[in-house]
Order: C-alpha cells, then sequence, then structure tokens
C-alpha cells in the first residue's frame, strides 16, 4: 500500500482527525470532526487544504456524519433558534434531532450534506469529484432500502477507497514525474502540495521528495504563497521533516532567481484542470508560469486525473474563490482584492504531471484519453 | 515651493525628527535623532526608507551630527568599551569624547561619517549622491580654516537644499507623468513611492496624486510587497489620508489582474538606475515588467535625476542588498534567500518619467542626455 498523509486519519470513536493546518509550522495540533458543519467549517478555514486532501476530507466527514447519524439520530447540525424551529414544519423532534423515518442516512440527507460540502470551496474540483463517488457508493444501499448503519459503513469504505487511491496516485505521480526532473535540480514550487495536500506523499512535492529519495541531490526553492503561508508555513516544515534542501523566498522573488539562473523548473499542483488544459491554482501561479516562459523554463503542474474537470471546457469557467480582505489587509477600511486562485492557460503549461503518466500538449487530446480510461466503470 | 513630505523634519534643538515608518499604520510615532550611529541605525531598521527620503534623511542625519559636535564636542558615537578603548591610540579623551583639534568637524570626521552612513544600505544611490553633495558643500569651509559650528551651517543649509531640491523634482515628475496617464487609468505600483519615500509628494505615488488632483478619475492597485509590507502598509495608508480610491493585492495576484484587463498601466520607483536604464528597485518589481511586457501594458520607472548612476554601466554592476532570512522564514532553522531588490532590464522599461522630462529607449543616450545637464556646475 502507498504511504499515506498524517494530516488526516479516523478516531477511534470514527471521527475525521485533522491536523490543523492553521496552527502549523508552531504547533502541531488536531481537531476530530464528526459533522458536515464542522467539516464546512474546517474546509473554509483552511484546517484542511490542498485539492486532493480536501476531498478525501469531505468524503471522510460526510461517513462520520453519517455514521453518527446512523446511531444517534443526531448529524451535529446547528440547532435551529427558536424562531427557526416556529419556521420549521416537519422532520424536526425535540432538541431539532432529526427522528423517525426523516433521521436516517436517507438519500435526501446525503444530497443536502453533499451539497453543503461541496461548496465550502468553490474552485478545487476533487471536493466534488469525491462526493459524486460517495454519492454513487451509496446509491446500491438506497436502492435495497437502507437508510442507516449499512450506508453509513458502505460510506466510509468508500471514503477509505478514494483516500488509499490517492495515496497511490501520489506515489504514480511522483514515479512519472521523474523523467522531468534531472539530477542536481533546483525546484520552485508555490503552495504545499506535499503530505499536508493530498492523501500520499504529495503531488509536485511527492515528485521533489521522490527525486529526493532516489538520490538525485534535487533542491527546493518554495514560494511563501500569501497570504496564508502555505510555502512557507507547510511546505518548509515538510521539506525540513524529509531532510530535503531547500530556501524559502517571497513570491516577487522568483523572477530574479529565474533570471540569475538558480531555477531548473517549475512544478505546482493543480486545483482543477480544464478540458483544454487551463489550470487553476493558488494565485501566483500563473506569474510563475508566464515567468518561467520568458525565462525559457520547463512549467509542469503535477495532479491526479480526479483534479481534471471535462465538464469545463477552459479556465474561464472555473470558479475563483475571493477570501475576505481581513486576510491581507493592515490599514482599518482599506479596500482589497483577495483572489484564492488563478488560471494558468494551457499554452504556459510544458507538461501535466499525473498518475497515467505524464500529459504533453494539445492538452485536450492527452487529458481526453487519461480521463476516459479513468471514468468510472459501469459495475 | 514645492510641497515636502512630512515623514522627516528638523526638531527645535536640530536632531532630525523621523516618522517612524516601521510602526505605520497602527501607530504614528517620531523619533530625533541627531548621532550618525543612530541615523545609520534608523536607516538600516527602514524607520525611514525609500531611495530619495534616505538621501534627505542621510543628509539632514550628517548636518545635526555635525551640529551636535560644534556644540558639545560629542557627535553621538557610541561609547568604546574599555578592551576598544585599550586597542585605540589617539584622539579619545575622558568618557571617549573626541576633544581639542580632532573634535571639531574636520574632513576626516565628515570622511567617516560619510562613509558609514553610505554603507548603511548598498542598493540605493541616492544616499551616496546626497551624501557626495554634503562633502562638497563642507569643501570651501573647511579650505577657509573652519571646523565648527560653521561648517555645521553649510551643512544644514546643504541638507535643506537637498530636501526642497527633491520636493521640487517630485512635483516635476508628477507634472511630466501626466502625459503618460489617461484619464479613468487603474495604475499598479508596488512599495511606497509617496511621500513617505521622497522629500515631497513621491515619485511614482506622486503621478498617481497630481493625477487625482487633476480630477482624472484614476484608481490604484497597491502590491503589498512582501516581506516587509510597504504596499500595504505605507502606501495604502498614504492613498487612505489622499482619499484616492486603492485597493490592495498580494504580489503574487498581479499577474490575473492583469490578464482580466483591470490594469492600464505599471508605475514603480526606483534605488538606482544604471547608465544603461536598467532599473534596480524593490523585489518583485521585475516580475512586474515581465508580466506587463506579457500582457501588452506599459511599465514606467518615476525618479529623480540623482537616482541615475552613471558609474554603474549595467544592472550587474549594482549590489542587492540581502536582508534577514527572519524577515520571512515561519519555521524555525530553515533556510531562505531574502534579496530587498531586483534588477529590471532596460528593454523592459517603456520609459523612465524624471523631473527632467520623460526619457523613451534608448535610454543610454536619453539618460546621459539628462544626467550631464543635471551635473554640479562649477561655482
Amino acid at each position: 500500500m502507498s504511504m499515506r498523509s498524517d494530516a488526516i486519519s479516523w478516531s477511534p470513536k470514527g471521527s475525521v482527525r485533522l491536523l490543523d493546518q492553521t496552527l502549523l509550522p508552531a504547533t502541531v495540533r488536531h481537531v476530530e470532526i464528526d459533522s458536515i458543519d464542522g467539516m464546512v467549517e474546517a474546509i473554509q478555514a483552511l484546517t484542511v487544504r490542498g485539492a486532493p486532501l480536501i476531498g478525501i476530507a469531505a468524503a471522510m466527514g460526510l461517513a462520520a456524519a453519517a455514521g453518527r447519524r446512523a446511531t444517534t439520530g443526531d448529524d451535529g447540525r446547528r440547532r435551529p433558534t427558536a424562531g427557526e424551529k416556529r419556521r420549521r414544519t416537519a422532520g424536526v423532534g425535540d432538541e431539532g434531532r432529526l427522528k423517525g423515518p426523516e433521521a436516517g442516512v436517507t438519500p435526501e440527507w446525503i444530497d443536502d450534506a453533499i451539497r453543503r460540502l461541496a461548496s465550502a470551496r468553490p474552485t478545487a474540483v476533487n471536493l466534488r469529484w469525491a462526493l459524486d463517488r460517495m454519492r454513487r457508493a451509496a446509491e446500491p444501499c438506497f436502492r435495497r432500502g437502507e437508510r442507516g448503519a449499512v450506508v453509513a459503513a458502505e460510506l466510509r469504505a468508500e471514503a477509505e477507497r478514494i483516500w488509499d487511491e490517492d495515496a497511490a496516485m501520489c506515489e504514480a505521480i511522483g514515479q512519472f514525474g521523474q523523467a522531468l526532473v534531472p539530477a542536481g535540480a533546483t525546484i520552485l514550487t508555490i503552495c504545499n502540495t506535499g503530505m499536508l495536500a493530498t492523501g500520499g506523499i504529495g503531488t509536485a512535492l511527492g515528485i521533489t521528495r521522490t527525486a529526493h529519495e532516489m538520490g538525485k541531490g534535487i533542491d527546493v526553492i518554495a514560494c511563501e504563497t500569501r497570504p496564508l503561508g502555505q510555502g512557507a508555513r507547510l511546505t518548509m516544515w515538510e521539506l525540513a521533516r524529509l531532510g530535503i534542501p531547500g530556501r524559502l523566498i517571497v513570491d516577487a522573488a522568483a523572477a530574479s532567481l529565474m533570471a540569475s539562473g538558480e531555477v531548473d523548473l517549475v512544478v505546482t499542483g493543480a486545483d482543477r484542470i480544464a478540458a483544454n488544459g487551463d489550470v487553476a491554482n493558488k494565485v501566483g501561479t500563473y506569474a510563475l508560469a508566464v515567468l518561467a516562459r520568458a525565462h525559457d523554463l520547463p512549467f509542469y503542474v503535477a495532479a491526479p486525473v480526479s483534479t481534471v474537470d471535462p465538464a469545463t471546457a477552459s479556465g474561464d469557467g472555473i470558479p475563483i474563490e475571493e477570501r475576505a480582505a481581513r486576510e491581507i489587509t493592515t490599514v482599518p477600511g482599506v479596500a482589497a482584492y483577495n483572489p484564492a486562485f488563478d488560471v494558468t492557460p494551457a499554452e504556459l503549461v510544458s507538461a501535466i504531471i499525473t498518475d497515467r503518466g505524464v500529459l504533453r500538449p494539445p492538452f485536450a487530446e492527452s487529458l481526453r484519453r487519461v480521463v476516459s480510461d479513468a471514468a468510472p466503470q459501469p459495475a
């Protein structure tokens, strides 16, 4: 079995145990979640982050909430206020607990839970992809009339499969990526794409880790990744844990390092890849792609096939999450524009490194091929 | 007289009063400095910053320290330790005060003071330029045998002239820049180039302010400017004070705003302009220049002629200050590369807006012309 990320696990009680990434590197603390609301909040607050990992976390959160609901009839949803209670008409028992026929792990409950989880962060597609899988996994149980522990068990099993498969995809990405990483290379990256972002060793950082463990003598330049410092806080922490030589820079210093010949290649992750190969990823990725082109450096994107969204024709169709101004402002009351992601057009991408191999342009074709290979087969 | 910056002033006692820029915008506090060591420390700590303003501050600091020395024989230099005292051989009286003939405002004292001030920050050339002027201003006094209050008075008068001239240069830059700023334009800028960076209304931000006051209906996108946040803290503070509409972004978001057509032009300041037109400025400027070119946007540099260094042939010859890793690291002990500046090659610069007019490529020629016009004439 492939190495699993230790950023997520099950608690003995069946809750989801998350390493709180907002506190790293200063504090290593875990939170336990067994409700849909709790997982939505954790995803929005970036307690858990990274496109593949939030897909896994949402799937595990759905399974945990279903398990709790199957056992207690309580799904941990925020209790309605008195006013809300008055407005509600059916299915709410005393203390706001959903009891009786409506209390089960029903198709309606799952659809509502999935809707809430999927809207927690709009840009990454793995979240929606993982939740679609969960819905499909529950379907045979529903057809047999199950509305309780059996459905919850199947959801947990499917979440496990998603997690394991992601770990295996990371391993495959790490291996396929080696064809593009020369010995002694200096790899520039942004955000965090390691064990804190996936169910396994990571995507872009997994390639780096694999190269390091193969003795290639690579080193890393990590962009700090404002405003939330996933590079400064998380990637540098992972590199230090793994003993991989790395240097931290401010995002704006990447250009001069490229100009002085200190960068050999750029490798980033992806939150969503459109059908034409346009890539949505952490804000700043597009700048790196333009700069890489201007300095004749290869720009690679590493992502599992679950990141590809065949339903989105191009980057124009990818919703870009805007986060709160207060994440970046220091002068009270001033205006700010704080997009979490940007879109890199396919023509700036040298290759996309997936778990199905290294894809080359034209991506519309190479992506279509791997996505249809990966599509779920009729049971 | 042109509007002077309020980031610097004389105290009633003749000290230099600096608005402490490290504390803005949360706290408006001033520090008073009347020693060379104190001014060196203030420049290194970025209590005072901005290429033109550190030139003025160093000149004023030299005048203040000379005034103190002329009056008390004490130049405020750190007292030597007992060990240092034993190693010193001459010119040190009781309490380490320089007394007797060596105690005056001598050519040797000035040369030593200038050497220390000039090395406080290596990249900006205005600092050295201003100190060279101070040295030349003292020369006639020295030739007449003056070693005290007369020299100090002349130094203060020269510092005043440098300050006033810089304020006038800012005004001229603001006016010349208007030819390049269309009505309704959105101007993207980095770092702070306003009253907190110069002796007047600023360079790039002075152009913006002038456009705003002319009713052009411009607005500003300010890059936050990591790691020290001169854009987030200082430019947004100045824009708010002036009522200029502005939005703050993380440095890495500039690219996607350019791609979505929200930027009309980029205007930055400069810390040093080489004879061929290569521009050293705040780290991230070079990235903006590459991105502007990729998006067919004009990239302008605004700076007084004192920023041009004819002795430096190209950007390769400009020393780039590297600052402490701790300014950017959050994981203890990890390596970082923290350059304060980068170099933008002349071919990416659309025009240089100086107090002598708008210069166009080839800059080797246009710069040579304005610099020789501006050279000090024989008295």
